[in-house]
Order: C-alpha cells, then structure tokens, then sequence
C-alpha cells in the first residue's frame, strides 16, 4: 500500500456531476492506497469572488481577498466529502489552516514553508481519503493565506513531499504534456516523460499545464508528478527528475508565445552601466522583460533589443523616451508583432549541433531570426509573430516529434 | 466611547449594494464608538449550500456541513470588510476560528462556551471596525462548528457579552417587535422597550425576531438589545432586563399558533402513572406534545387532551390506539384545526385579573375555548383555528394594545 495524493483543478470538480465521477477516481484508488486529494474551487467560482470584491474597489486588500478566495476550495472539499460518504468511503476534510500549512504573510502569493503532517496520517491510518483544499494556507499569526493562481498545483506537490507521498497525481482537463499545442500541430505527441527542467522550461515558455512553482517543488523533493486527464483514464505524462538516456528525446517540445513585443533601442553611445541603467528604469516603471540581446558597433555605439508583454510595449517606449537626456540615443523602435519560438530539450545538455540545425531549419522555411535566447536545455528565437505557428511546425518535424512513439509507462495506479 | 455590536441578517446583507448600505451604518456609527459587526451569509446563500450537499445525500455528515455553511458568513466578512476600506474606513475581520469562538463539538447545533477578546479588543484599538462571521465557531479539536439557523442572532449577543459591550443591535428586515403581528391587526404597534422574558415567551410562540438562544444569552449576561430595521433607520423595540413600572404595559403582546393539532383521549380509567405513561410513549416516537390539560371525572375515568405540531397528529393518534391494551380509553379524537392564542406580559406577575379578562373577551366575542395554560407571563387559550384572528383582534382592543403611544427611548446610537 503506498500513499498518493491526487490534484483534482477548477473544471475536474466544476459540477456536482463532475464531483461525482472524481469520488469515482478516489474511491477506486482507496482500495489499494492511501489518498490525499487536493482540490481546487469549482471552475467560475474563483473569478465570481474577486468579481464582487471588484464591485468595492479594484485593489481589495489582500489579506481580506485571501480570506475571501479560501471559500471557494473549503467549499469543494466539504463537498467532496459529502459525496464520498454518501458512497461508505471514510473521509475527512482539513482545511490549510486546521493541518496547518504554514505559509508566510506574502497574501495572494504566500510561499509554504512547513506542513505538518500529524492529522493526516492519523485520518489516513483510520482508512479516510484525506481531503484538502488546495491554494490556501495559514501564516504564523493566524491569518488566511494563498498561493497565487494555479497555487492548488503547489498545494498538491508540498503536501506530497511532506507526507513522502509515493506520488503526485494532477488530475487536468488535458491528457499530458505535448510535444507541442496540438491545435498548431495536429501531429503533437503526448510525452511519456520529462524531466523537471524540461517542464520548467515549458511551463515559463507558455505552456499552461502546472503551475512552475509546484515544479520547482516536485524538483527539490524528487517527487514524482503524474500529469493526466480526469475525463479519459488513460496515462498522461511523468514529470521525473532524470529520464533513461535510453529513451531521452534530444528535443522534448516546441513553444511558441503569444502577446510578446520587441523594443529596439538603437545607437547609444556606450559606457559601462548602460545597460544597467535602462532596464533599472524599466523594472522601476513595472515592466517585466523577457529577452535581452545587445550589439556593439565598431563607432562605440550599442543598440539593445529586448522583449516585453505586449501590453507594456507603449510603457516601455516612454519610458526609454523619458530618458532621452542620459541614453542618447538615436532612435527607439517598437514592434508588437512579435513571437518567441523555442526549442527545449534535456538531451541538449549532451548532444551538440541543436542550434544549429534549428538556426538552419528557420533559414530554409524563409523564417528571419531577429533575436537569439539560450539557456542549457533550450534555445529559443525571436521572429514574426506570423510566421509563429510556421516555425512550430517545421521545428516539430525536423527534429522528428512527429515519430514519438507511446512508450510503456510504470503507471504507479 | 461605547463599544457597540451591531449584527446584520442575510437579507440585510443580500446583495452587494445592500453591503453598501450597511457599510454606510457602520462608518457613521464607528465616528462615536467601538464598533463590532456580526454577519450573515448573504440570503440564499445557506439554503444554497444546504442543496448542493443534499445532491449528494439526504443526511450529509454534520461536520462537513458546517465546514461548507460556514463559506457562506466567511464570504460576507471578508466582502464588508473589503467595501469598508474602499471608503478608507479600517476594517478587519475575524473568524471564529481566529478569534476563537470556542464551542461544543455538537456540529450544526454547538453552544458557545468560551469567546476570546484579545484579537478583538486589540483591532478596536487600532481603530478598525472588526467583522465577524455569525453562526461560526470552533471546537476544541480545531474542527469548524455552526450554532444552528438563526444563530448569528446568538454569535452577536455573545460576542457583546464576551466584549462587555454597551449594548448589541440586531439589524433586521422588520422595524422592531409588535403587540402583535400587523398581518393579522393593523392597529398592531411597536413595543418601545420588552423584557427579557416576554421575548422569549414570544419567541418560542411564534414571532419568528430573535432566536430564542440569543435572549437566554442576553438575559443571562444583561445584555441590552436593540432590534431594528436596517432599511429604515428609525428606533426598534429595546429588549432589556426590565422596564420601568412607569412605563411598564401589563400585556405587552397577543401572539397565535399556525399548524398544531389537538388529541383528546376520552375515558381512561384513571390511575397513578397514566398521564406518564402516555407521554413517554409519545416521547419515544417523537412526538413533541405542547398544551396538556387533565380532568378527572367522578365516574374514575379521565380525559386527557394535549396539542402537537399538526404534521404529527396521525402519529400521535397511532400511538394512543396502538396502546389501547393498557391505556383503556374509550375514543381517541383529533382535530388539526386549533390554534394557541397567548397574551404575553411582564405586568401579569403583579396584576390579577387579565386571565379573567382574556376569558370573558373571549366568550363575548362568541369564542370558545377549548384547552388553558398558563405560565408566570402568558396565558394562552386553544380555540378554533378560524377563530384565531378575530381572537387577536379582539383582545389586542380590549388590553387597549391599539392605543400605545411611541415612547422616548435612549437610544445610544
């Protein structure tokens, strides 16, 4: 008998209908394992609370938004154990204050920093599914706090490394973590596995799937993450500290963004802290920048390039504008039709020549590269945003994502 | 300075532009005093909650029900308290569980024991006006509890109990108590002050204003209530420990029963034990009997007649004729259309004769009466149900209710 705890989000307990089929999923689970289930506030539920606090103001205080948005999943883990009791499977609810899960005072995106784990194992040892609500917790003076949106993902992973929960199940409306969108690219395969850097890389690249926080968790504790569908009970995708070199992918996935812009600011005379000095001015002003690319001409002027979302393209440019006076320089372009394409892949770490061969692949599909970004395990493009979904498809077929196999999964359920 | 509760019903809180309203009472009273406010859940909300876990099952585990109830108080807490702050007003709110409000572990109807002040008196110090969510508190094991419906009417008067408060005003949908209701008499007029003890007679005789717990709670810690409406802001009816015999009414209220039942078993040999007898059996089938009379005739056989809520007068009759063996009687009849007309009033402790009056106001008016019961405060009559509102009017005149003048009440506000 191991311990698992399962992740059921906002769509997966969206009706009662639907929490009855999730009962379903727990109640199988019951008979071989112990299970922590950790659930999030019916899908809707969440934006109707902050969408009444917006009646008052539009910056609620945190602190009584927290104590607000904890309702939403205290509502459906009493719910839930209802529903299972009503079927004769044992089941208790606590709630992050009652467990307690510590977090610290930082409302609306407090950050855990102890689980006990006393009651549970005291209600999993008398045979109950332990039920939790995910996203909340409690500081030290008492107070209701949250995670952050997609926090209840963080919930699940921590309360499974503090319980040395044999595995962590997240329970989704999709059915893994795919090669790339598949609705750019019918021929996206579903992933068997992939590393936890892998997925970081995926989930800050756009891919919504788990909350890049509860990766980071899932990484520091080594615990193992089952992403899968609630609706088709079929394996989803593994999320694994190392994956067999046997069966690695050189190339796990291919992204692409939406809603980037690129700012151009060209000719300055350059000096050490140059660079320095304008993007302080950028995160003074709140503006949050992705990629940074700078060249230096043989004049002794420089030209830096950089990305923003787009909706702090007209932010930015004032900001370099204001700025005239000490930047000097010779113009500054924006440009909101941007996308940033990359390529990520663990296997990069050790095999050579991915660069390159993406480099090459955009070349002859006629794709401009405007803007080069690498880390270790990805490489990533910046290039017209209409040729995104060109370059998505392309990179997919070059570097063969296309002949994923599905590969036999050790499917701890 | 005073410190005074002020404590809002579900319809008061109902929408969020009623919040608004009741923000509005609170910032003007907070300009003068200390001010603490107990809330409902906003109405609909409860009856929501209750049938969503009844999807599920018809007897939902009574600790996972008030986990889900109390949702619905934690919600308009933590919206007042953000609508308070939108007007630069300080405001915080409290759960039961953070204040705590200790109670007993008997979910869904649990008792108040023991309230904390520190939280409470601290905030006040600071200036905010502190939330509370009614209806709310929480076990010694950390578990959620609820006080049954009605109860923030209970977690007001506490909370000002535990607070030494100057006074706790329990905002409503109606202006304050009557002589009677006004449905009924539209001569029926608001009571300026009431003790204690006619409220309760009151209360547990149908006028549905404060639940009953929360006078016994005002009562036992002298706690002077004011009940008002929220929605015209005029003076309510005082609910205090006693009224100046100055202005002291010796009736100060006619009340009448819907939906109870009359049986009367005829000609039972009499003996030691027999009335015991029939009423532990019906107390063992669950039937909760009100009026009982007993007349013994000179034959040796008696007549014992009692009253029921009309929905269990076939039980009630099922019981007496499946014990005929050892009961003996002759017939047993029952008749669902009766109604309890009562004359509540503190006066009668020292003034005779309203029994008297009650009796030939009745028999003038052509009324018969079927059964009497008195108690220190209250006489009531069992009379025909279709007789029960001329009975009202009837004596609502003859006790001169019609003719109360509003008195001058010390408001503290």
């Amino acid at each position: 008998m191991g311990l698992h705890v399962l992740k059921f989000g906002g769509t997966s307990v969206g009706s009662l209908k639907r929490m009855e089929h999730v009962a379903d999923i727990l109640i199988e689970r019951a008979k071989k394992h112990q299970v922590v289930a950790v659930l999030s506030a019916m899908s809707g539920e969440t934006d109707a609370l902050l969408q009444s606090a917006r009646h008052f103001t539009h910056q609620p205080s945190e602190r009584e938004l927290d104590v607000l948005l904890c309702t939403g999943e205290q509502k459906s883990v009493a719910l839930m154990s209802i529903c299972l009791q009503s079927r004769l499977q044992k089941a208790v609810s606590f709630l992050g204050s009652q467990i307690p899960i510590r977090t610290d005072i930082d409302h609306t995106r407090a950050r855990i920093e102890e689980i006990s784990d006393t009651k549970i194992r005291k209600a999993l040892e008398g045979g109950s599914i332990v039920l939790i609500p995910g996203f909340q917790g409690v500081s030290d003076d008492g107070d209701l706090t949250t995670l952050g949106r997609g926090g209840s993902d963080t919930s699940a992973v921590a309360v499974a490394a503090a319980l040395k929960a044999d595995l962590c199940e997240i329970f989704t409306d999709i059915e893994g973590v795919y090669t790339t969108d598949p609705n750019v690219e019918p021929l996206a395969k579903k992933l068997s596995k992939i590393t936890y850097d892998e997925m970081l890389e995926l989930a800050s690249l756009g891919a919504k799937v788990l909350q890049t926080r509860s990766v980071e968790f899932a990484k520091k504790y080594n615990m193992p993450i089952h992403v899968r569908s609630t609706f088709k009970l079929v394996p989803g995708t593994w999320v694994v500290e190392k994956v067999d070199p046997m069966e690695a992918l050189v190339v796990s996935g291919i992204t692409y963004t939406k809603n980037e812009a690129k700012v151009v600011v060209e000719s300055m005379p350059d000096r050490i802290g140059l660079a320095a000095e304008l993007f302080s001015l950028l995160g003074e002003a709140g503006v949050v920048v992705d990629v940074i690319v700078q060249n230096v001409s043989k004049d002794g002027t420089t030209d830096i390039s950089f990305t923003v979302p787009r909706d702090d393209l007209s932010k930015a440019m004032e900001v370099v504008e204001s700025h005239r006076n000490s930047l000097k320089q010779e113009r500054c372009k924006g440009d909101p039709h941007i996308s940033k394409v990359s390529v990520i892949g663990n296997g990069m770490r050790s095999h050579s020549g991915v660069a390159a061969k993406m480099f090459k692949v955009l070349a002859d599909a006629g794709i401009s590269i405007q803007m080069i970004s690498t880390s270790e395990i990805k490489i990533s493009c910046v290039i017209d945003e209409q040729k995104s979904k060109e370059a998505v498809k392309v990179l997919h077929k070059a570097f063969e994502l296309d002949k994923i196999e599905p590969k036999e999964v050790n499917d701890f359920a």
